[in-house]
């Protein structure tokens, strides 16, 4: 990559989850900020001014201008869910690579529009699911794929919570029912089912049964659940998600044969290493009096952080179609779709009175 | 209690469980074994020597003849749970203290019978969840308990679990229907139940919803199952519990404020020293490239290993109750009925299909 040009950016939209991933773009040595836009030029000039955007940015008051720009290769779309059917079809169209930020759709009906038009473009799709991206992650799927240290995956439970102050619980676009509606479902649930997911090798389960009893605001948006999950061969996971608790990130897997554990899955306690532990073939000694071994635990180091390599991976694949013609990478879409088929099921599960609800891909 | 005299055990069966308690109970400063019951003297006599008992100790080829000993203050029972009813029943009866073994019961209907009989004679009744006596556990209530630290519970989630062998699988009696009906829910989920309710202060949930599929022996025995528990209030917890996983412990509990974790809260991987890890008032960094702050981990020794601590607790109480003429303590019928209820509940939802089951004391 280093031989072909950067990746050209366009940003829709000023929102605060965007001056991670600018920093990002600005730190992956094959991106590059081209353009931001939003509904207000001035708001658009001071959010690059304030991001430390490159001189050479465009500056546009619309997103549309954004999406009609040649100089731009891709964009990262970090508007609220309700706007993403919308303004990702229309950067399909305009065949711009998309980077959309999750929750990806309110449903996977209006997913599927977004990946159908992606796949038509031939232009490449990916979540910004960060934590995917973190060396880490390989780490700990070296482990959990392993048969003599981990052996089959029994069962995974992933927690995913934080709490949100008085001015996030009323203000927030995350608990705005016009905005983001599947709450704290589609916003710290997300992180959870995909890493559910993600400990299963993506084998979606068969049925997904939420959890008694979530927590709602007013407007009826979740603020937190959690559900359980059956593969119907043994294999379960639970998770739960909140805006109401204090920040945990966990996700503990049990095989067979080992146990992983990990407590800062989405976001690591430090930028430039991250841990995770590991144990197996754990037995008491002779009285039942302890336990042998102790569980190890790993640090990963990584000179860029996990959003820096999300947008490399990422551009990486756009430099790809761009350069040599490549076809957009499947792998992501289909998991992207597979994390939606689930919130799609606890919700309905939430709706159904928390009956079992079938996953059908 | 330097000054009375021990509390002596007679134990019940020669139980591979009943070699810890036994050195438990050499250990305790206010405890003595005086005698052992099995069905075969001779069985009874090397198991005596096996264990290093004191030469005092009277060897019985029944277990009636260690309740008419009038020499034997209190019964340890570790039969398997289908003989607890009538052994501890007729222990009570003949006016001996009881520690029973878990699972305690085949159901609260079961276990009533025994609780009344220890409440009509005036004997503790206490059953051998060993963890509980840890220091660890009084610290990390403690933790749980500071409002400004670790606030409300939101939500608990437990695992026990431990990967039997085929040896296990087809001998063991916690798998046969005759003897350990409840399976891997009465053994290790015992625990994870406990866990919960303790974390919970022992209010009960209001519904207990078994996870779908767990996994049963050909004679219908459970091997892994799970369950959620609901209290209304938005509190949700779930567990594992499993003979087929490697061996976890755990407790993850997430307060509005704080979280606590143990991994090894059943048995601690270290006999004198146990760890636990807190972390409160977490919270990302500016762009949310990093949490704050790391979790902390503590280190509490004890100089008495727990099943020592449990025995001598028992024993305080017995010897208060001898010596004062106190009334037994409740605390111990109380939260074993609670978590046999529970046990019971998810039992019952399994049956059901995994309906939700109101749990009602």
């Amino acid at each position: 990559m280093a031989e072909s040009s950067p990746v050209r950016f366009g940003i829709l939209g000023c929102a605060n989850i965007a001056r991670k991933v600018s920093r990002a773009i600005a730190l992956a040595p094959n991106a590059t900020i081209s353009a931001v836009g939003s509904r207000s030029i001035e708001k658009a000039t001071a959010y690059a001014k304030e991001n430390g955007y490159p001189s050479t940015t465009k500056i546009y008051g619309s997103y549309e201008a954004v999406l009609d720009d040649p100089e731009v290769d891709a964009v990262y779309v970090p508007l609220p869910t309700s706007l993403h059917v919308k303004w990702a079809v229309l950067a399909a169209q305009k065949k711009k690579h998309v980077l959309l930020e999750k929750p990806v759709a309110l449903n996977v009906k209006e997913l599927d529009v977004i990946l159908e038009e992606c796949e038509y473009n031939g232009v490449q799709y990916m979540d910004a699911t960060m934590w995917m991206h973190h060396p880490r992650t390989a780490k700990m799927k070296e482990f959990l794929s392993d048969s003599h240290r981990f052996g089959q995956l029994k069962s995974a439970h992933s927690t995913f919570a934080y709490l949100g102050d008085t001015e996030f619980l009323e203000n927030n676009i995350r608990v705005k029912s016009d905005l983001d509606a599947l709450g704290a479902l589609g916003d710290a649930g997300w992180y959870s089912i995909r890493a559910i997911l993600w400990t299963s090798d993506y084998e979606l389960p068969k049925t997904v049964t939420a959890l008694r009893d979530p927590e709602f605001n007013e407007a009826g948006v979740i603020l937190s659940c959690g559900a359980s999950l059956s593969w119907k061969d043994g294999r379960v996971a639970t998770f739960y998600c909140s805006f109401l608790a204090n920040m945990a990130m966990d996700i503990v897997a049990s095989g067979s044969k080992g146990n992983l554990r990990v407590h800062d899955f989405v976001i690591p306690f430090q930028e430039n290493v991250a841990p995770f532990y590991t144990v197996e073939g754990s037995w008491f000694d002779e009285l039942a009096t302890s336990i042998h071994p102790s569980p190890s635990e790993h640090q990963v180091n990584t000179d860029l952080p996990q959003e820096v390599l999300m947008v490399k991976e990422f551009s990486n694949l756009v430099g790809s179609i761009k350069g040599k013609g490549s076809k957009p990478e499947k792998k992501w879409p289909t998991i992207s779709r597979k994390t939606q088929l689930v919130v799609d099921a606890v919700k309905a599960s939430i709706e159904k009175g928390f009956e079992p609800v079938e996953v059908i891909y």
